[in-house]
């Protein structure tokens, strides 16, 4: 019997197959790595009896760890110790104004210790690392799922081996480093460089904290929803919006609120938008191209780094959440992302990474486009920290005013702002 | 009568002359700006009849509001939106281990909404710029003042128009980009931009954010200490480390511990060590020369950006905190920063900026001196995060290891991490 109480079983979202919870097994057998990705599923009945919203009322551990019984994590068992999660939750008035909605909240998630949501998932990893009594962990990763790794490894001494493609940007690389990963730097596409690094974790049975391939992963992410919830008093938005690279984020949103429903918590459901960079949108395109579970790989050209992933390995997930919740896909161009990133910087004071600011873009175009409508409350995720890529920040924003120290350069710059 | 119930006055540090808390005041005009900074003098009874230990525990504000009664702020006045403040205290065991400390915590200020320690100070000016109903808020700055003043005014949309010396570093200057801050770009030095911020200042009575001149500044930093207190359940450690530049931060984390000694919160105080950087140290240099408070200005050349003051705007309150506590001074030089700022990083999975960064590299050689005893409990503070200067992050860390997308890159790779 899996250690796990809360959990029934782990089951293949591609045939329906079912495991146990346990150690070593990362996806189906039967469908293989690329199709067989493993869910997990609870037992409710368990999570009710044990946990209530008074408990969460009582509870003051502001982290993801308050989310224990909704978690695939052994009870009293080891955790890697940086503070993840509780993220502000933020009415955005000013920029609710900007874009035509009346109730728009963002859920600033850049503010993680690593400074992004994927800090969720990589305290998960490591935590069931430290379960196993894994000595390295390995991923591959565009970058913040790396950091986010080393960094969470690095706050209770496990060695990680990470590969990241050559474009990640300087300020992740520089974070790796600091955290004392062993980083390889691969100089091809982001698939060649999951590639390798599956190549590498087969060769030498490192934990794998590749997104998707360890089902584990997602549940941490999970805890982004379960707290917008939460935050909310319980109440459900009529929409959540985020950005989709791999598909994992948008899997585990709404998995939450999946799980918060079976066990009773909440009795509806939210709409999910997805939001695809122009550049590289597999999963945008085939539901817009009504291919259903059909997508097609595609190029990686986009500055949203986080979200440029050609081959989505959370696939089907991902678009059984648009499905399920009656949601919608949507893409945004560069231009768009940069856009909203000024515009929601200088409103609600929220620095996003492009990628990070590619939902709020979608956001936009959908409340223009009469898809979500004015009245309707919105939850929109910003999934990592602006200063993760102050290249294309000021690409947005623009260089600023130079000024001679002087009462005449002072004079000249002043009426140049209106004074 | 203020309207502040809380605060009796404030009091000059130079003649000791006091002044009521009204708006329009910043220093004390006997002793002129330079010398003339204004402490906060708070009713201490008031403070006691109105709170306690049992009122925190009750609090749900996870920010540095739950401390409004020992804040110069009006009772339910206006906010800024942004959640500041409740950052992380850990133990960190692993960099205990290697520096040579039982009880080493550390207080993780780089995960504020704009990833430094000066969100504290910069949210308390715009609740008082608010409560002036000032329309816009000016300061000079080189970075994380700025950024975080930027920030946070963007979150109510207040203006802000901020002088920075064109050689500040491109991530600050987009951080206030984004956030739609007027940036003044001097192309001179520091002294000619604040002198252009203070003419400007003077001409549209424009709110003065600039540090020390502004008395309310250091108590919005003074909650950091507030909170490491609060979260050691009220035990007070042997000794706090904070890295120092114009000495607004480690004026309010003494102060901190005085507001909570004086209302018999705490029965002991920890002893204070002040960390400069070595190529701009004025007051480190005066306390070791046996100068007292007769410091002399100083050339700016050190990597630590935030802490490079030459001349320090509140070196009384600096120096007292650590003559008052017997505390002691030393200087780090660029190279001890970056070390530290690895080893932090590998050990803990926490990553400072340069000057976050300080405090801990000369907590190293306080350690390895004997001034600070192995047995002893520590709380060093992180005032900014790395994401702030990857550049330094990445001279300190080095770069990637670049690998082929191939078996044999692989291979070639691995063997070089010993595999």
């Amino acid at each position: 019997m899996s250690k796990l109480k809360n959990v029934k079983h782990l089951q293949c979202v591609n045939c329906g197959k079912t495991y146990p919870a346990e150690p070593g097994l990362y996806t189906c057998p039967a469908c293989g790595p690329k199709m067989g990705i493993l869910d997990v599923i609870y037992d409710y009945d368990y999570i009710k009896a044990h946990t209530s919203k008074e408990d969460f009322a009582k509870n003051k551990d502001y982290s993801i760890w308050r989310y224990e019984p909704f978690m695939p994590i052994e009870e009293n068992g080891p955790k890697p110790k940086l503070r993840v999660g509780w993220s502000p939750l933020y009415q955005a008035q000013g920029l609710g104004e900007a874009i035509g909605l009346d109730h728009l909240y963002i859920k600033d998630d850049g503010i993680n210790p690593t400074a992004s949501l994927k800090d969720r998932a990589s305290c998960v990893a490591v935590a069931k690392a430290m379960e196993e009594k894994a000595e390295v962990i390995c991923c591959s990763s565009t970058g913040n799922a790396a950091s986010s790794l080393a960094g969470n490894a690095a706050s209770v001494g496990i060695k990680t081996v990470i590969f990241v493609p050559g474009r990640a940007p300087i300020g992740k690389v520089s974070q790796l480093k600091i955290f004392g990963a062993n980083v390889m730097s691969v100089q091809g596409s982001y698939e060649e460089t999951f590639q390798l690094s599956a190549e590498a974790i087969e060769r030498f049975g490192w934990y794998n904290r590749n997104a998707a391939v360890n089902p584990y992963l997602v549940e941490g992410k999970k805890t982004v929803t379960l707290e917008i919830c939460e935050q909310m008093d319980w109440q459900v938005p009529d929409w959540i919006v985020f950005s989709v690279g791999d598909g994992c984020t948008i899997a585990g949103a709404w998995k939450g609120y999946k799980d918060l429903y079976e066990a009773g918590f909440i009795d509806k459901m939210p709409r999910v938008a997805g939001i695809q960079a122009e550049g590289c949108a597999p999963l945008a395109h085939a539901w817009k191209d009504g291919k259903g579970e059909a997508w097609e790989q595609e190029v990686e050209n986009t500055i949203a780094d986080s979200i440029a992933v050609g081959v989505p390995r959370n696939a089907i997930k991902a678009l059984r959440a648009i499905e399920e919740s009656n949601g919608v896909w949507e893409t945004v161009t560069d231009e768009e992302i940069l856009d909203s990133m000024r515009l929601m910087g200088k409103t609600s004071g929220v620095f996003g990474e492009p990628a990070g600011c590619a939902g709020m873009a979608g956001l936009e175009k959908l409340v223009k486009d009469g898809v979500i409508k004015k009245e309707e409350t919105v939850v929109c995720a910003v999934t990592g920290n602006g200063l993760k890529d102050v290249k294309n920040a000021i690409e947005a924003a623009g260089e600023p005013l130079k000024v001679e120290p002087t009462i005449e350069g002072l004079n000249e710059a002043l009426k140049k702002i209106g004074y």
